[in-house]
């Protein structure tokens, strides 16, 4: 069984179930943005929250190890083509060198970890038509000297 | 005068004057990340903003009108190597299918989109260590169908 | 069942009943650019409009749900090499920064969504060798400042 | 005197005389695009459009003979990076399959020319906010069999 | 039935017949160059071509209309490995700018279409040994301009 | 001077002389394919012929020898953007692997050369448009085994 | 049968069997080099020699033909990753233009045949550690002057 | 005074006295193919070496210094374009796998260095067209098992 | 049989016993470093380490055979997508002038080799954070002149 | 003044003065890695580093700032070319799965940082051939869920 074959059934369920990915991430107590992320294989789930997910989505107890696993992140596309997320790509090759400006100015050399990081994605009603806000936060790392 | 020329003023008359990129667009009235990237030459300035910052920064006139022609833009690393840049890549490669996702479901098909756009980069103090954060919002565009 | 599985019920349904897509299109009252696109899996198809889609054709009921998905949008050649579509790379390639002049010149530092887009084909009789016409239109979007 | 000279003298000219491409055009008796593609090195002019152009805007004599030459049409980026362009891009990406669907539909199996060819570019009032409207036309070419 | 599987029944019924491509192409009254690439699905035969090449070859009635429909023509390889092939890119990068220059010169702005073409390959007889003569022919289109 | 100098001065000198690359090849007793490669810096040019090259155009008589000189082929576009060299890169993707059926067919398992080789293009008039015709041969050579 | 399944069938066959290279293509007459690169399907067998392998190894007869038909040579990373053949790449990197250099030097404009060539792989005992030696010879081909 | 500018005296001293590569070696008690990489840049020259070859071309004394210099091998094609460096890629393609094997046979998991390493190139007649031979060796290094 | 048939057994039969990738490299008295790299077959196995692993995992004795055989070494994406991978990615980009440099001050012309080559991964606690070390050694080997 | 103005500066003073990496390193107390980063401008230095720096090799007072400056970290090779660089992608590639496997094993899932980094190079005598040694060590991040 491989981190593939339990998104295949993650899916499947959430299909037949009818919910959506927010009373999934409500079912086991994480936010929406890292659930989809860990049912996706693209990140590892503590012990404890595969452990609900399996329970809540009446998958197969193998799946639970499964989803423990360190997952090889893999993206295919050097350029991404969907363009909803080739929109995100164009916004790092255009405010990338701000955002890394900022950074320098408010912190110092270093950057912001994608590792010790978390996100969440709202809609916000706006009369000229609601707006995606996308919220990130990462650990800021200065670059050592030795 | 083209707008490269405009970008290496500012850098000098910036470091000259020893400030930062918040206080220039606080001179402006406009906030850091779209100041900056207006002055990289990535957005166009309305003419009173370029007026404004022409004032500011004790450039010369005709910079005012370089500043505020529609610009190229022009990124030639499909991947970005400098680390800094890299992990907004990385984020958009691991996170941009959740996003997606997530899009839709809030939504429906559609996207966020990169040109209603708006960016902030605060710094948040953390006891672990600060964090930063970068908040982004676009408006929702959804799929026509004809 | 995938959009790619709907995908080959459809070619095999309208081959044999012998049909265009422009009729195919008239069927369910919306375009044939439109109609095709959406049931080649590149748009996601309102549930009324995949609904009468699969009476029209006779396809299974679990096919509507499947056309109505938001779709992954993905094409593997960056530089495309079929003769009849290479020929609108070329156009871009040649056109586009004319396009861009143009737009800017007539509304402002912007584009031209292609979210909020439609598009026609025709054909245009002419003496001297019939001509395609392709016309497409999408909202103007102008850049944000902030 | 190269093909860039002349672009790099015309776009001077036209910032100093105050005139915009659709009026450049005008006084030429050409369409807007075809004008622009030509300025920009993309198209040769025939001899009359080319003095017709030198007489408007002042150009030394020996701009025309420069205008009229075939040019080597030379696009840098693979996939273009300015968001503009890009959304061309990406219409060809996602309605290219189409295109050629209707084409083969409608004429049987081709092309539209990029050759024999013709576009405009116009703004189409609208109450839910003005839109970019582009009309290519291309001659269709039948493949040969032989 | 795809033009994949017409592909490999050709091939199939060649070698049981032990005849020649040259030898196919006479059977269907067409030239051997044009008789392949349309067997490899890079043409689209005419209705009573496909029909003379299903009687000849004895390949099932539903190969006829596959081998009618409009191909997508697809290659993987940007630069071709195969030695045979690549000696054909190597001269179209080393001649390339040189059959361009004499086209400008012979015809005016335009190029050789690849639509409205043919070509031969024949053998002739060397004394320094034999030599490989391909000839292909090509309508002139002019670049339009209006 | 470099074959880049040379080159230059060969295009200046024409311009001025008012003469076409078929004009400069008779003086030289050579075809026009070969003269134009060869002034281009793609072809090295045998001393007799460099030595009239030099008098036919008054170039000075260093530019003799760098024209012997062995040049380095060098194309920089992987895929050509040109429309006019694009199609003959079209050409090799559509139709070398039928060149390579019937070189084999014809000749065993080998090439056309393109070291001993030699290329024509010529003007066809025909009622229906006026064609291109490039004539290639390549002496055959075959694989060894040993 | 393809080339590639008779690869397979020699592999397995020369494993059981327990032989090396060097045995079968002594067993036909033929180098190692050649032998193994016949058999890995990058070069046809000559009519006898492919029946001579089908006899030493105990192939179906059926092998004979698919040994002896023109293989199409493609290999498919640009870069090889593999450190022994990766190592053959970067000696011509380095080296190329060297070795080009030479051949001008010793024998005029042109290059070495990859065609009509053929390779050798020895041991060489050295005191300080055994050196791989491998011996290439390609006729020299004159460019064509015409 | 870089590589480069070395190079370039090279070149220009070479030409100026008239005199081959394979003389230039001799002068310095070098092969031909060390001795021209060297003065490309493409290697060290140990001191005794680098001030002979200054004596032997009369080059300044600071070029013995940059001569002994460790440099930087940087090629910038990935797929080399020239022919006769093409010809060389080409047989790592086709013949690299094949080389790897018998390496693997005749010494056990390993390659061939690229690092001690050399290499010649020789003329050899033959009466059907003289031959290029290029002889490389280079030390066997077994993997490491630890 | 494959490597990577063996591998998948491996991996079975490690996660079914429960142990780690030490305790099989203890198991088998080699590092776990090379051991894993065997296992994923990257490396060749010694008969007798193969030997010892197929007991200590009980794998079938063909697997000895596979594990023993020279590998192929291939790694598909040339920037690696996986964080954990890709940071070592960016090491060689920022540090690798500085590395080799450093092997240039330190031995002379010449690089560390990747064959006879060895490391480990170790854990170093750390107050402020436990840290990853990486120690890698390989042979020096200086460049050949001759 | 930009940082590869220093750059050139610091090489400049290297030379004329006859020292050292590591004997500048000593003078500034830092580490010779390290150092020979922050002179090639891919770290910058705190400081008072930066001034020590300027005043050991008597540069220009403006370059403590250069120095101390966030630099954008740019390898324009994905692929790097120089044998002694290419060993280190090529460990990359070969070992990277087996450093991410033995982390997880080792510490969880995440990653060893190339931000809180730090590396030694060496040379380890050996009676075989003398050896190099590359020590790093980063700090682990792990992931974080929210």
């Amino acid at each position: 069984m491989t981190k593939e074959d339990v998104t295949m059934m993650i899916l499947s369920a959430k299909k037949q179930a009818g919910i959506t990915w927010e009373e999934i991430a409500d079912k086991i107590g994480m936010s929406p943005v890292w659930t989809h992320s860990a049912c996706m294989g693209m990140n590892a789930m503590p012990a404890d929250k595969a452990a609900a997910l399996v329970t809540a989505l009446s998958l197969p107890q193998e799946a639970a190890g499964v989803l423990a696993e360190s997952p090889t992140k893999v993206w295919e596309q050097t350029v991404p083509t969907d363009p909803c997320i080739y929109r995100l790509y164009e916004i790092v090759g255009v405010y990338g060198p701000t955002i890394k400006a900022l950074i320098h100015e408010k912190f110092g050399d270093g950057i912001m970890s994608a590792i010790d990081f978390d996100m969440s994605v709202t809609r916000v009603p706006n009369p000229k038509g609601d707006r995606v806000k996308i919220e990130m936060s990462g650990k800021y790392l200065g670059y050592n000297s030795w």
